[in-house]
């Protein structure tokens, strides 16, 4: 993507660094180039800008002036949180300034009647699990970055991760939120209520906005009762078809207690074996085109097992099921999503990888896989499809030594072209950072498109916050003739 | 509250009726006072309007026409759904037109492996119910207009109802909307997938705008199984206290089965008794000062019993329950939900009734209840209080022979304040319609209300859809003064 640094943001200047330091101290100003190397790459090494300085700001108040300061002097800001997303939205792409939310990082509340937790947004989401866990309460979302990612980036970016199927997205679990826009005034909708019907819900706009809206400085979020009773299951399945009963019945069978249904195919699974050490593998002696990492997570350690079991049973019986196994104990649970998390680290260790994070109806899901699969054949390529198949989540990536022009004009626009006739979506959790900012149009409508450059304005007038990110430079994006003939 | 209508609206002509009658033909055009003067008023008797056209188009190309219509000639319009609203937000306060969804009500598709119901927004939601129950699934809301009131509804107002504690709130299960903005651009973002990140989440400003942004014209929503094992039992408890640490057991005990924790105190029962026929008393040998529905809903008839039974059990012989009931089939159950969905009827019975929705921390919630009954000690009212704990929602209500300009002067500010000063909202789950227009500020922020107009002025810069509602016609607010109090 050959953008061109937009010449009416200002270039920072020693007066601007001086103000910085004068607000947050030395400590909270970044100059050091190799400090600042970290911040300006994302962790894939992907996305990489020319930053010179970051702000790591302690307080609510500290991020309002920096903001306030940027906008009057026209400063571009990145805001980033862990640092941990896919699609370059946390990275600079030229100098903006690195407003980094780490130092946000008290736990403000949690009550222990409705399971409500407030805190900044700097919090690790691990480290918060931790926090509730104690009070028998869990965070409503779960994602193999849990250990770096914060929560204000997980709200920024509405992560879903392998919960979502149990607890619902993040528009239904926060509660309020806090945010600062980018001249500078505190939106302050921290409520910790379940029900508020006054007004238009504005946290929700800032929940996936990928920081372009306002900088999210804190969260009030909804933690269900931490689950007594999880059990995993590893299945092997014949074919994709299958796949989908097995789904219904675990619906059935298993209700209100199914808490993931993952699945893997067969690539995923012996690429992640050769590139990631101390996985192994479940079923060693059973060889299947597919695999399901089937969890339940319940109050009845007793009652949760006869559930597990009896759907095990059934699906087995109806041959839908080759092999399975439940795990016994923590270890073997861990050994199982230790591999299907795993997959994303194993391709990193394989060498570059071409990412797509897709949703659309269940039953056409793998024959996008298999497409890519025939229109690679020859290169230098592996093609693994995983993902989170209870919420229609696709994560197709293309596995090969080095990043190479020719291999990704085989696969773009194809797959996003592919996906956008099923009326998919091209971002189903990673955003669209840098690497999509012009592909919106694939799955929404010039109209929606439209009404969403209206809010920026009113939200960023100046443009100051994340640009270049999520909403197409010129107005008009890739996929628009998609969404046309969609709506024909 | 004496409005003035606004004179830069225009007035309805006969070349706009002719319009009319040329989109829609003649029976979609009422004029006929006998049949406006139901869409006028509602169903209360509180608010009524003086419409003197009424509109009933039967597609979302119709709706479009006819705001672009209404939009150039500066004509207000009143989305109306079932009219089951307790706020007057779909009702005309003068001559705005009304523009009724109830032709709108086709049922466009279901998908049965992930439950996702598409469907025009005047479908009645006991239908929608019906409908998606005969495949397994059941409407993630449920209230007690279910009869008649309509999805557009639920959505335009974020109904809460008596499940929310179990399957969310919509913000969480709308997975898409269609909406016309008031110059008649059609915005369609009726995904039907669980996970889209691809830029703002639109949909979720229609979400409790009461029609005040667009006229929501079709949803997509999720549906989750039908639980196939429901129970219900009816307890006395002597206090407040007291009903929240049987709430917290209930989470431990009926954890994600837990479909229902409502609550009701003695005057709201013997006013029910007394005011709503073939309705029965649970436990007629008990008299206690507090009732709890407690509710489970899931997928194991056996499973679910024996947790019912614990719970009962346990909280017995804790002593916090002094005597309880489970009921022991679908007649049992059904006269349980008649007495607390009885209420709000009965109370229509008795008279006049001063409705309040709030919604604060737990432990505040009842204090609320009896210092207004104190404030009122001496008039001729009788004060009640019942709601959804689990949610924080209380239902505040006093009820009267007659409205009396009097007794509101005893109420009002005195609950808005009480409230605000908990930090809870003024309407949890009615909305603000006509009723509370200018009492935003006692829950939102002066910045966040700016942010609401400005976002106002981008979809409907005319003010032509449902005008005199939700946010304050001059731009201040009632409780103000709170929310900066509350920033300080």
């Amino acid at each position: 993507m050959p953008l061109i640094r937009d010449p009416s943001y200002a270039r920072v200047e020693s007066s601007d660094i001086d103000y910085f330091r004068g607000l947050l101290g030395d400590t909270g100003v970044i100059t050091d180039s190799t400090a600042l190397q970290a911040l300006n790459q994302d962790w894939m090494g992907k996305y990489e800008g020319k930053s010179t300085v970051a702000l790591r700001p302690k307080s609510t108040e500290q991020v309002s002036k920096i903001l306030a300061h940027c906008n009057a002097r026209r400063l571009a800001v990145v805001p980033q949180g862990g640092n941990t997303g896919l699609v370059g939205g946390s990275v600079p792409l030229f100098d903006e300034i690195v407003l980094t939310t780490t130092n946000l990082n008290r736990i403000i509340s949690f009550d222990e009647v409705s399971g409500t937790l407030v805190c900044e947004s700097g919090c690790i989401l691990e480290e918060l699990d931790r926090h509730v866990g104690g009070h028998g309460f869990t965070m409503p979302l779960d994602l193999g970055a849990k250990g770096s990612c914060q929560i204000g980036g997980n709200v920024s970016t509405n992560a879903g991760g392998l919960r979502l199927l149990r607890y619902g997205s993040l528009h239904g679990t926060v509660l309020g939120l806090e945010a600062v826009l980018a001249d500078g005034t505190i939106v302050d909708t921290l409520q910790t209520l379940r029900k508020d019907n006054t007004g238009y819900d504005l946290k929700q706009l800032f929940i996936g906005a990928e920081g372009t809206l306002g900088v999210v400085t804190a969260v009030s979020i909804l933690c269900p009762p931490r689950p007594s009773a999880v059990h995993v299951s590893y299945l092997a399945v014949p074919d994709f078809a299958t796949i989908q009963k097995v789904f219904v019945r675990a619906r059935q069978k298993l209700g209100e207690i199914l808490s993931a249904f993952e699945f893997l195919d067969q690539q995923s699974l012996e690429l992640t074996l050769e590139h990631l050490e101390g996985v192994r593998n479940p079923l060693p002696d059973t060889q299947t085109p597919f695999y399901l990492v089937v969890e339940t997570s319940g109050s009845n350690e007793a009652h949760d097992y006869e559930k597990m079991e009896g759907f095990l049973e059934e699906v087995m019986e109806e041959g839908w099921v080759l092999d399975g196994t439940i795990a016994q104990d923590s270890t073997q649970t861990a050994a199982i999503w230790g591999l299907r998390e795993g997959i994303s680290v194993a391709l990193k260790h394989a060498g570059a990888v071409y990412k797509y994070d897709l949703s659309m109806p269940v039953p056409e899901m793998y024959s996008l896989v298999e497409e890519t699969r025939q229109r690679l054949a020859g290169l230098p390529v592996e093609v693994v499809g995983y993902g989170h198949l209870g919420d229609g989540n696709l994560h197709l990536n293309i596995s090969t030594k080095h990043y190479d022009e020719n291999i990704l004009k085989h696969i773009e626009p194809f797959v996003y072209e592919w996906t956008a006739a099923r009326r998919g979506s091209v971002s189903a959790e990673h955003g669209l950072g840098q690497m999509k900012a012009d592909c919106i149009g694939y799955t929404k409508s010039q109209e929606a498109v439209k009404l969403m450059g209206q809010i920026k304005r009113v939200f960023d007038p100046n443009g100051i916050l994340n640009p270049y990110k999520v909403l197409p430079q010129d107005g008009a994006s890739r996929g628009d003739h998609h969404a046309n003939a969609m709506a024909a």
